[in-house]
């Protein structure tokens, strides 16, 4: 396998407005999608797009903003941990998900539940932070040039 | 202020050896740098090249994999928290040092110290992460085309 994009990294917060505001104004973020639920993974996200090497905005590594949807969320026990919200996974892509996923399975790595649909409409998983030198890693297959 | 590139996602671990092997056997990185310490910081850091959305490898997000250096680092706290190791900053680019400092400064965030040079050799300082929504963040002058 060969290392890919650092897609987003993904950062749980109480509150997508307060992070919204927090980003675009301190950190002066000119583009940020409007937040969406995903109910299958109890989360609200939203992306906030940064610029890569040459200065182009949604080029780059995006932060995605994670809070939590419903009861059940399972970033409620993150945020009973750390209140104020903070870094929760990385996402990396990969070319062929199928592949990657049979790749990881043979070096002993747990996969967190099956390949699914992630944010950005493509197919993901994660893999266990035990396994992963303590980070909880998602792994997705690069959006194609229509967006999916 | 504008938000810049997301330089690097710096990511405390036990043995930066082991990490470098993670993300080179595991991950499939292609580009790792030799470990170099910062003593003034109490750490030995590495940084693992990732590619870009064009597949430039080395123009994407970097990943700065940090280990303790000395009895004294600020680090040995996190791995007693996280002893496999975990995400520990972010860090984003700025086009002038000093007026980062100056308006982050005028927002009443704290700054972590002073401006000093960082891992890349250009100025960089650190904010407060109850400031900063649960992350601590480190904000870097833009390296120019000479590497500095």
């Amino acid at each position: 396998m060969k290392l890919g994009r650092l897609n987003h990294i993904g950062v749980v917060t109480p509150s997508i407005v307060e992070s919204v505001a927090h980003y675009r104004e301190t950190m002066g973020a000119t583009a940020t999608t409007e937040p969406f639920d995903l109910p299958a993974q109890g989360v609200k996200v939203c992306f906030v797009d940064t610029p890569d090497a040459h200065g182009e905005v949604g080029k780059g590594t995006q932060i995605e903003l994670i809070e939590p949807l419903g009861e059940d969320s399972p970033i409620h026990k993150f945020l009973e941990k750390n209140p104020l919200g903070g870094q929760h996974h990385v996402c990396f892509e990969v070319e062929d998900i199928a592949e990657a996923r049979s790749w990881f399975e043979g070096q002993g790595k747990r996969i967190l539940g099956p390949t699914r649909t992630g944010a950005h409409g493509t197919p993901i998983f994660f893999l266990h932070p035990k396994d992963m030198m303590g980070q909880l890693t998602e792994i997705m297959e690069t959006p194609r040039g229509d967006g999916h």
